[in-house]
């Protein structure tokens, strides 16, 4: 499932995020999408999604690497599809060595009129968003 | 986030699959919709989820009851929500008690043009489909 086109989409998504490219970053998400920023705080539309990136950036001392692990893609009805996928993040330890974050993740995205998909949800958190202290 | 309108749809959805009432159980379905019957193996449309529901419901003894715990909705765009919820089916033990396994599943929906949510991919694995020996 890994030769899924939604493996280069995300793969390229993510390079976008390490080189800091913002405007690139945007390209990927819909207009009206959402960002799990944090598990209980999501940024919805276009110009929240880019203001939580800058402070990501911040957050990692600009030094975030994001990789891809394994990912399985669920198509479904409306040119929708679910993406289960290990996303990596490394950034720089305290020691000077490389730390790293591995989490199960679900994206939503949809095809649009030409053929392009578009992410509609990143929820890098998974289903961790489940956890007793995530929810009202 | 309880209150989210889909927790009422995802309810009577799971009441239809206990009552064994398949047409109200497709009902929650958009026509191309994917079921993830068991990891590795998916239902794509409509008749497809049908005969995926015959041989759950025979595979459980005819006598599953489907619960729903914890839930969070996560709206994105074009209609789209994503679904993290917990998942509970219960049913008869060996030992005539009542069994039951809990699953944080994962379930996307969207709006038709008539404003209902209906179902285009349901996951109740979750990101369980990551584990090494559910995918090529």
């Amino acid at each position: 499932m890994s030769s899924h086109p939604l493996r280069q989409v995300i793969e390229a998504a993510d390079r976008a995020i390490s080189d800091e490219n913002l405007e690139a970053v945007l390209d990927f998400y819909a207009e009206d999408a959402t960002l799990v920023v944090k598990p209980g705080l999501n940024a919805v539309g276009k110009e929240a999604i880019r203001r939580a990136f800058v402070a990501i950036l911040d957050y990692f001392g600009h030094s975030l690497t994001v990789k891809q692990g394994e990912m399985v893609v669920l198509e479904g009805g409306g040119d929708t599809a679910l993406v289960i996928m290990e996303t990596i993040l490394e950034f720089p330890g305290p020691d000077g060595t490389v730390a790293s974050i591995t989490r199960q993740a679900t994206y939503v995205f949809r095809k649009n009129e030409v053929g392009q998909w578009l992410c509609v949800i990143d929820n890098s958190y998974g289903v961790d968003l489940l956890k007793e202290e995530h929810h009202a």
